[in-house]
Order: C-alpha cells, then sequence, then structure tokens
C-alpha cells in the first residue's frame, strides 16, 4: 500500500525541470533554497529549461533526456500546467523515481485544469512515476537541511525538531512552521498539494519510519483514501508516535467550504471522529491546538497517569487552571508528605501547599522561596510535569522568575511548562523561549494540550493490538446467503446474523394461518407475529405486528387481523409469510448498526433503543473490525450506559455478551464489504445473553 | 442595594493613610501614581502617617484628625492590618465616606486575620463609611487617569477605552489589563480584593452608569452576594452593557482550589450559569476569551442577525473559520448579486466568490485585487463584519495587506477584523494594531468572541422584561398552608402547589378502607391508589402505589395490600391515610423541580421523567421568577423537546400550559422564600393542560 519515499526525501540527484532566471520566479527561488539554503550540493542539481544552454553559470539541459550517466532521484516540476503531463512521461521514461510537481493549473482552477489532470492520472497509472504535487510549495526537511520548495519562507526555516508537519494546503502548512518562532521546531514540511498519487498518509508513513520524528502533525481538509489512512493510524500507534491533525469538516458550512476549495468530499465527520478515537489519532480544533499539543509530545515523555503539579504565584491563575484540569478530567495528585514539609520551611503560612501551589506574592519579595519550592515538587515521585501560570509581565521580577525556571529545567529530568498570560513580552518571555521552555500563551491552550497527551499515554497503556484472521470459509458461506438480493427480510436478515453467532429468538416462517399454528405450538405460547415481506421496511406503520398471543384462538383472531391491515396498509407488497416468535421480554432495548461508509469502510453504531439514541443523538461509533475489549469501550461512551448496569435495582446486563455481538457484526462488516447497511433494531440484552429482536440487512 | 461611588471613584480629595517615604513601598507607589501618573492634583492629596511631619516636601499629618476644613472623599489606607479597623473608625468619624484598604492580613491569611476582618466589619457596620478592600491593589481610573494604586505596572496602564474591568483578584486583572498592549483599552480597572463591603456587583453597578463604558469584563472566584449580582445583571441587561464574566468554579477541582485562595465557597455552578443564560451575561473561560470578546462589543454594535464575512488568501484558513462558524451555529449569509458580480471582475476565475471569499494567492501578487474585493462586500447590505484570517507573515505584502485593511477601515461603518494566525510579527501585525483593528490572535478565539457577541445580539432584541407584582394576599394565604410542618405529605404538597393554579388530579384522602371505595366512586373507577405519610418520601420503595384499580372488589384487595406492604416496608411510618385517585392517561412525563440555593436563591430545574433527566443530565435551569416565554425557551434547550412536538405522529402537546405551570411554580418560589426543595414528579403534560401526579414539599 505504501512505497518507500527515501529516494523522494533525501535524493542524491535533483533536477529541475521549468527553471528561470527570473527573480522572484519559482524556478529561480527553487534553485536558491536549494543550493544556498540547504546543505546539498550544487553538482548534484541538474537544471533543465529548452530556453537555455547556461543558467547560474551552469549547464541548462533542454530536455531531461540530454542528462546522461546520472540517476536523478526527483524532477522538480514546474513548466505550464499544460505541459506537465509530457514531462511527467518523460521522466517515467528515463525511470526518474519520483517527479515533485509545483506547477498549478490543474483540480483547483475547474474544468480545463481537471482535463490536465486526469490526463496526469493516465501517465502515472502506466508508469511506475511516483507524483507528488500537483500544486504543491514543495518538501522540506529541516534536520538534514534540503528545502525542495520555492517558498521565500523557507530561508526563516531553520528550527528543526521532531514534529512531522504534513498539510495538504501550504497556507496552513506556513502559519504552524511559524511557530517556529515560539521555539517549536519541525522534522519536516510536506504539503503535497493536489495529492494526485501521493498524499497525506504517504507522508505520514514515511516519517513514522524516521527516528528523530516523535509526533506527526497533520492538516487535512480532507482524506483522500480513508484505508491507507486506517493503516498509517494504526501503525502509528504500533510505534507510539502520535498523529495530531486538525480536519476541517465537523459542520455543515466548513464541508462546504472544503468542498469549494478543494474539491474533495469530507466524508463523514462522525466516522472520522470514531477513526481517530479508536486509532489514537488526536484530533485537534485550530492550528495553536496542532502545534502546541505536538510540541508537548516532543517535550514529554509519553506515560500512564501523567502527574501534573501547578505552582503559581498568582492564586487566581492558580485556581482557574485547576478549574480547567477538573473540566477536561485531569487530576491534580497530592504531594508526598516529605514534600509539603519542605514546602512548609519554605512558604509563609499562608500560602497553599497544596496541588496546586499558591506561592503568594511572597515570591515576587524574595526570590529564592520560587526555587526552594520547585526543587522539592520536581522531585516529588508523584509529579511529572510542573504548570507554572505566570499571570502578567512584570518586568525584571518576571525575567528573574524565567531564569530560575530555565535553570531548574536544566537540572531535572520533569518537565516544567511555563504559560505565558500576558500580551506583554518585555525580555522574561525571550528568556523562557530561548531556554528551551516554549510557554504557551493561554491557560486553556495549556489544559487542551495536556488533556490529549495525558488521554493519549492513557490510552495507548491500555490498548491491545488485535489481529483479526478472518475465517474465509465461514465468510463465504455467510457471503452465499446474500448473493442474489438487495434487501433482505426480517427472517432472512436474522438467519444472516445468526451465522455470526448473534442469537435470534427461536422463530419459524409460517406461509399460512395453519403453519402459524403449528408453528406457535412447537415454539410455545405466548408468541410473537410478525409480517414478512421485503416491501415492508417499517412493519408498525402497517400495523403488521401482533405481541403475546396467549393461545391458538388468539392467534388465528390475530392472524386474520394482521393480514387486513397490511393488505389495507400495503397492497402492492409481496408477502413471504408471518413469522412466529417466542417472545423475550425483559433487558434493555439497544439497536446496532452496521453501515458502509464511502471514505472510511464499514463501521458500527451502537445506542439505547427508544428516544435516547434518536432524539438525544447518545451513539458510539466503531470502525470495523472491533475487538471485544473495543467493543466494551464504545458502550461506556454512551451517557445511557449506566441502565446496562443495575440502574435503580434493576439487574445487571450482560455487557459481555453485547461486546461479543458488536465485535461479531464488526467481522461480518469487514468479510462482507457489499453490506451497505445492517440494523439490528431492537437488539435485547438480556441477564444472561442477547437476542436480536429484529434485523433489516440492505447490500450495495 | 447599591450605594453612589461616585466620590470613590472621583474623590476631590484623598488622604493617604500609611505614606511612606521607602523607595518600592506600597505607599510611596501609590504616592507617586496619584501625583505622577494621574491627572491629580498633588494639593488635593493629604498624606497621613504619624511618623512624619514632612514627606515629598508636603505636610505628613499625624492622623486624620488633623485634618481640619477640607472634606476628604476617599481615605486610602496602608497601615498594618491590626491598626486597620482603629483607623477606619477614625476615618467614619470623621464623616470620610470611603476606605480603600490597600493593607492585606485579613481572612486571606487564615485565622488571625479573620478576626481582624472581623472587627473592621464591625466597624463597618456600626458607621456609615463604605469599604473597598482589604487586601487589594487599589482602583484605577484610566480614562479620567487616576491610579489610586500602589502597582509598579501603572506606569504602563495608559490605553483608556470603553472596556470596564473588575477583578475580584489582583493578579488575574494584571493580565487582562496587559492587554492594553494589543491595542484593548480600559477605562477602569476595579478590584475590590476581601470584599469586606464594596464588592463586584458594586463596582459594576458604577460602571453601567459611566456613559464612557460600554462593557464590562469581570473575572470572578465565587459571587459574594447572589441577589445583588442578579440585580447589576438585570440592569445591565436593561442598559444593554453586557457583563462578560470568566467565573472559577466549574469543576470540583477549581471549585477547591478558589475555596483555598479566596475562603469563599463558589456556590452551585449550574445555578450561576442558568443565572448567566437568563440575563444575557456572557459567562468566558479564560483571560483571552474576556477580554476578546469585550473589545468585539467595543468595536461592533449590538445588532440582531449580525452578518459574517470571511475573505482571506488562504483557502485553508476560510475553510477551517468557516467550519469553527458552522459548529457554533453562526451563519455566513450569501452577498448581493451585485456584489458577486463586481467580485467576478476582480478575481481570477477560479477564485471563490461565495461567501467564504477566497481570493487565492492571485492577491499576493496584485495587491489591488484585495481592495477591489474587499469594498463590494463592505457595501453588500447583508454584511457587518469582514473578517479576514492572515494565515501568515510573509513580510512585505503581509505589511501591504495590513495597510489595505487599516485604510478600508478608515472608510466603513461595517468592521474589519483581522487574524493574525502567525507567530511571527514583522511589521504588518503593528500595522494592524496601531491602526485600532485589534487582530485576533487564533481562529478558534475569534470565533468563540464572535459567537457570543451575535448570541448577545439575537437575545437582547428578544428578551422582553417583565415586571413581577405577586400578589400578596395570595401568597399569604399559600404560606397558611405549610406553617407548621417541615416536610408535606404527597396530598399537602398538591393542595400547595394547586393554589398557584397548577392542576392536580381529581383526588380525595381517605382514612380506611370504606372512606377509600366512596372517594373510588365518587371519582369514578379506574383510580389509582397511594400510601400517604410524611415519613414516606419513595412510596415505590415501600410498594405504597396500586394503579389501574378497576372496581370495589380490586379496590378492597389492593387497599389489603398495600397496608400490608406498608406495615412491613415501612412499620415506624405514621400513615395519614391513602389518596384516591383518577387515573391520568398519556401525555408525556417531566420533572419539575424548585430548589433554594444558598447564593442564588430559589431556581427550577425542569427535565423529562424517566431516565433523561437522571442518566443523561438532559436538563434546563432558570432563575425564579420565570416569565412564560423564557419557561418556553427553557423547555427548548431540553435536547428530548421533540418528545413534546409530536414525535414520531404522536399528538403535540400542550407547553403553553407546560410554561405557565413553570411560571406559576417560580412565582411559589419567590413569593415563599421558606421552600427548601419542591419536587413535582411527575408531571403530566397532556395534549391540553398539565397535571401535576405527585409532589413533595420540603421546607427550611
Amino acid at each position: 500500500m505504501f512505497t518507500d519515499l527515501t529516494r523522494l526525501v533525501q535524493p542524491t540527484n535533483i533536477a529541475i525541470i521549468g527553471v528561470s532566471s527570473r527573480d522572484g520566479s519559482h524556478g529561480k527561488n527553487t534553485y536558491e533554497n536549494i543550493v544556498k539554503q540547504s546543505n546539498f550540493s550544487k553538482e548534484n542539481v541538474y537544471l533543465v529549461n529548452d530556453r537555455y544552454d547556461e543558467l547560474f553559470n551552469r549547464r541548462c539541459y533542454k530536455s531531461i533526456s540530454e542528462i546522461k550517466g546520472v540517476q536523478i532521484d526527483v524532477a522538480i516540476i514546474l513548466v505550464r500546467a499544460n505541459a506537465v503531463p509530457r514531462i511527467v512521461q518523460e521522466c517515467a521514461d528515463h525511470t526518474i523515481p519520483f517527479a515533485l510537481i509545483m506547477s498549478s493549473g490543474f483540480n483547483e482552477v475547474g474544468e480545463e485544469g481537471q482535463k490536465l489532470q486526469n490526463e496526469l492520472q493516465a501517465v502515472i497509472k502506466n508508469t511506475n512515476i511516483r507524483v507528488y504535487g500537483p500544486n504543491c510549495p514543495g518538501l522540506t526537511d529541516l534536520n538534514r537541511r534540503l528545502g525542495m520548495t520555492f517558498s521565500p519562507g523557507y530561508v526563516n526555516d531553520t528550527l528543526g525538531g521532531s514534529i512531522g508537519l504534513v498539510t495538504q494546503g501550504g497556507g496552513l502548512g506556513r502559519t504552524a512552521l511559524q511557530g517556529q518562532k515560539r521555539g517549536i521546531g519541525f522534522g519536516y514540511f510536506f504539503s503535497p498539494g493536489n495529492e494526485i498519487d501521493l498524499d497525506l498518509s504517504d507522508c505520514i508513513y514515511y516519517m513514522i519510519h524516521d527516528p528523530k520524528i516523535k509526533v506527526i502533525a497533520a492538516v487535512a481538509e480532507g482524506i483522500k483514501d480513508g484505508e491507507k489512512f486506517k493503516e498509517v493510524a494504526k501503525l502509528a500507534l504500533k510505534k507510539r508516535k502520535p498523529i495530531v491533525i486538525l480536519k476541517v469538516g465537523r459542520s455543515e458550512l466548513g464541508r462546504k467550504a472544503a468542498l469549494s476549495h478543494t474539491g474533495s468530499l469530507a466524508g463523514s465527520d462522525q466516522v472520522f471522529d470514531a477513526l481517530c478515537k479508536q486509532f489514537g489519532v488526536i484530533r485537534v480544533n485550530d492550528i495553536d491546538e496542532l502545534i502546541e499539543t505536538s510540541q508537548l509530545f516532543v517535550r514529554c515523555t509519553i506515560k500512564e497517569d501523567v502527574g501534573l503539579a501547578i505552582v503559581t504565584g498568582s492564586g487566581g491563575s492558580g485556581s482557574l487552571l485547576a478549574d480547567f484540569c477538573g473540566l477536561n478530567g485531569l487530576d491534580l495528585p497530592s504531594f508526598n508528605t516529605s514534600t509539603i514539609k519542605k514546602l512548609e520551611e519554605v512558604l509563609p503560612p499562608f500560602a497553599s501547599y497544596n496541588n496546586p501551589v499558591d506561592l503568594t506574592a511572597s515570591f515576587l519579595v524574595d526570590e529564592r522561596i520560587h526555587e526552594d519550592s520547585m526543587i522539592p515538587i520536581l522531585e516529588d515521585d508523584n509529579i511529572d510535569i510542573v504548570i507554572e501560570p505566570i499571570n502578567a509581565d512584570y518586568g525584571n521580577s518576571t525575567k528573574i522568575l524565567a531564569e530560575s525556571l530555565v535553570n531548574l529545567q536544566k537540572k531535572t529530568d520533569k518537565v516544567i511548562i511555563p504559560i505565558w498570560m500576558s500580551s506583554r513580552e518585555d525580555g522574561g518571555y525571550d528568556i523562557l523561549e530561548k531556554g528551551g521552555l516554549v510557554p504557551f500563551r493561554s491557560i486553556r491552550n495549556t489544559v487542551t494540550a495536556l488533556t490529549h497527551f495525558s488521554n493519549y499515554g492513557n490510552f495507548v497503556s491500555s490498548h491491545v493490538e488485535v489481529d483479526f484472521n478472518p475465517n474465509q470459509k465461514e465468510a463465504q458461506r455467510r457471503k452465499d446467503i446474500i448473493v442474489k438480493k438487495r434487501v433482505l427480510n426480517e427472517y432472512d436478515s436474522k438467519k444472516f446474523i445468526g451465522k455470526v453467532g448473534i442469537e435470534v429468538p427461536n422463530e419459524v416462517l409460517a406461509v399460512s394461518k395453519g403453519a402459524a399454528i403449528n408453528a406457535a405450538e412447537s415454539i410455545g405460547f405466548p408468541v410473537a407475529m410478525k409480517i414478512v415481506s421485503e416491501q415492508i421496511k417499517h412493519k408498525t406503520e402497517v400495523k403488521g405486528i401482533q405481541l403475546n398471543i396467549e393461545n391458538e384462538k388468539a392467534l388465528s383472531l390475530a392472524y386474520d387481523e394482521l393480514m387486513e391491515n397490511v393488505t389495507r396498509l400495503a397492497p402492492n407488497a409481496h408477502i413471504d409469510g408471518v413469522l412466529i416468535a417466542e417472545m423475550v421480554k425483559g433487558g434493555q432495548e439497544m439497536i446496532l448498526g452496521l453501515k458502509s461508509d464511502p471514505q472510511y469502510g464499514q463501521s458500527i453504531l451502537i445506542g439505547m433503543g427508544g428516544v435516547n439514541a434518536e432524539i438525544l443523538k447518545d451513539i458510539a461509533i466503531g470502525i470495523c473490525p472491533i475487538s471485544e475489549q473495543y467493543a466494551k469501550s464504545l458502550v461506556n461512551e454512551l451517557a445511557s450506559t449506566p441502565l446496562l448496569n443495575g440502574y435503580r435495582n434493576s439487574p445487571k446486563l450482560d455487557v459481555d455478551a453485547l461486546a461479543k455481538a458488536i465485535s461479531d457484526l464488526s467481522v461480518l462488516g469487514i468479510t462482507t464489504p457489499e453490506i451497505n447497511e445492517l440494523d439490528i433494531n431492537p437488539l435485547i440484552v438480556k441477564e444472561k445473553g442477547v437476542v436480536a429482536l429484529d434485523a433489516l440487512v440492505i447490500l450495495d
């Protein structure tokens, strides 16, 4: 599914096709970025442009075919759009493995461009060349320093680091990159433009394998290939290199804007959200949240139960910060008694030694108080991270504080996180930033990033990787049932789901009143009777259900009434018969739905029956396949989950069986991609086991 | 309830008691702030300290009583804590109306300080003096320039404005004030410290009356007096001067931290939230949100249906911004056709003329494109505010863009809001800030502030002020019912709520089986039977309810069974009898609860019956009294409100009657403060009318 991009990212030889001598042109900028601003030898750059014989005092080739005896790894293409397909063909013919196409004028400019993009697509399909772009600002490696980019901003991209950045649009990428100004360093900046071939996931895949990269920061307006994204998400989780992603499309307005901007459909945002949750992808909401969260993963070591301490001279800031922590489910552990004892020696009697620690204004008067308080806290083994909100810039005393924090950080393995809350920056801020403490700028943002960090640590520590090896023979047998139909009736639907082990009621499809009576007698009264017809999706609407039928006489009456209703309310439906089924009593009604998302594949939705799921949107979504363990955590996501756990003296229900049914259904999903929609409504969760009372399967 | 603070804020003569000659002392700082950094004549400042005869080349009085022939308006007190009560007494004796106490060492330092604060409290109680403080940094008037503060930061507080700032803690106040660096100006900075007398609400009350103040920004850890806060909230709403408040206490951790920092209980946060919603108080979450939202009210005129447009050269930023708008319920209206026509003339064919407008990178090449696009958009009468995200700092071209925005703003009444998304500030930022455009710094923060602004405009435009003049005689008659009991049984509870017009079932309290039979016959079968006892709060737990009793025989059996149950399960309860009541069928069960909050008074909680309110926390809260109109909006806040509006072909229920019941109950709340708790559970909402099936009243 993935190509090794090493020769694209770390080329030995580069050709620049369409290079230009004009000042400010993309061609000249690109050349200069590579030979002047990068650690890359001029000798390994080959210039191609049929208008020049020589450029920058070097030979300029008329075409790629003139370059002999050297293997070009990357052809950077800057020619006008309509020449691009031909040029790429030439590159392919000369076994150049990668084309990096900066030229614009494709899908992003309407019909004419779409034609060109299709042409280009055909070249890619018929050759071995892999394409990055078109309509992209390039590819930058900040650690090794190679800027294959026309961006005049590259000259400022001097702060390497452990964040691997990939953005679909160049603009938001530049926003993120300018975070260097705050001390946030980046290892790469990928921006694959229109993603005609290599996409966001390919870039992430490459970066996961770079040992210098600790975290991936991504910006997307749409995910081109959901399956590929799922694969890199899984890999990232396995390698403990979190993907932090900002993805547009949470609202209709955003989806519309993204569509008009990139032409790419955003897909179901709910399913994308579920995917992120399931694979530990961290979804963020804004660029500052993206870079700040990523930077936290650079500075801190991922672990379970991160211990946070708050230390401040501003009691109000401490309260506000603690408040945010509590709202986000972050705990502030107590210190060891020895820590508290040491704080008592240092701080005035009216200070707060608890976590949050309020040093009071005393530390502005006596600068040692701050350091003497911090040392025992940093040594406390309950604490991993100390957060210090700095409420205002008080000039010199704030500078002293900043220096103290920088010095303390040098002497500890723990992480000190200052929050520079002020709009002023009179010197203290620079001390912190230059000292590598990368100050946050607001309490909310700090806690948001810490919440992502803490949740990730807890998630990966409990995450169990599950390999699904579906039994192909079994799967085929299930498929045999659905081979010819588009919509399965209730009877067939239940037979189908029964095949994966989900219990269905004891029931018989009867085609006459006599058969119905026989069936009821063999099942045992009371029974339920339901009309069966592929044309009738909602049986209640045609009054096609009779419940609690106690005896033969009642059944006979019920049969007539039901047939009369159906004949009247659904005159054109073909009736397959009536289903005679045992009555299932008690338990909690739930709904389970399997749905195929065009972008992200099969997913399962769960919710309580009745109004909870429909009106209150109390639902949870998982991506197939789903392990039983993860199914349980999905169930626990529901606000109404107490209904399963013995609410108000009702019996505790069989959540294990529910989790197994969800997992089984998810296997059905991946082994039977023909399923467009499968609804079990209701599934009854009993004290022991679950049973699917009704089901409907719709195929592609 | 409120004192006129004009003489405190705009004094003619000030005394500084405890002034000092020591450099860096609060006393000297305060003196210098007043005479050197303020528009205040030295001659009107009187120095008091018994250690000096002369200070700063001026006479220093031994005590306040030495100052003759001049009326001091404000005595600023800086003496040590234990001398403060005596000094305040002296000030009161000399008819000084206000003391501003900066000294600390009171409640905030534990037991010893609490004693002093109590002493001080006694002086206030027994004299006419009003006290601001103690333990406060002072009071600053930035527009007239008078800094009665020891803060060395006052020298930087040079940017006056229309935001009235009040904060309980000085620290977070300073954070907010340093927003001046971003171009956010303030009219006042009140910080009343321990609030022994004058509190946050008094400061707000004063500022509402200042014509230069357009919006109040407040920071609180607890609200000292809920009733006073309600009053200023109402006044602010009436005068259309929004209160924007940051209040700690949304989580348990925050409440604990605030308690240890200020010693003040935070009260019920849910009720505070409800209060804010009901009175149009804007609750924010962080300091940047506080000052940015406030500044938006300074720049923009409050109106209904604010028209927002997005213009940007970064399509990704436009999409992200539109996404946030959608998530927050903000619309992006379409432009007039004439606007679109003008945009077509200016922009390249592949740009997006829609709202959001994507200028594409073209405007970086041709600077006129930006201005030529902005002009028709600013002239479009669907548009009030144009937001321009600036994704990165591109140096010179960004400066040109900034200048263009500043020039455009000069020529229009509409408001231009730039979002400076980058961490770099190479010149363009300063141009915007100096040009008065007060750039936001993130997309999220921009939309958060715009959402507050837009919601406020919509709220006030539909808000109807309601005056409640409860009928005192009626109220007294209701009180007569509850005069001697602490808990009312179901029968009395219903009689009680029936008095305000809430319908209860036709029912009789029967004390024998014979009486029960007679009652049932007069009401008409079927009936319900319920045990009545003040000791039995949960009738179902003692199996004290029998429903659907069809005839005399069944009633006789049911009576025996019920009595047997109760004798067995609640042997010590005194039985008042059984309630025989008509059966009420159909409708939707709701719960209505009246509760007295120690801080904010009576409030009403509503929710659906069953599990929705209890498990899913789908509830709404209103502060008494509640108009019928507002009761309806509370009902609409419930996620489950579709259940009332004809969900799935069920009949539409009588929301008007429900609203009336809520409003009636709220009148009961304010006229009967003795009620500690009143629960109607369930209230049945029928197609016509509502009926309270069960009720329980608990008094103080």
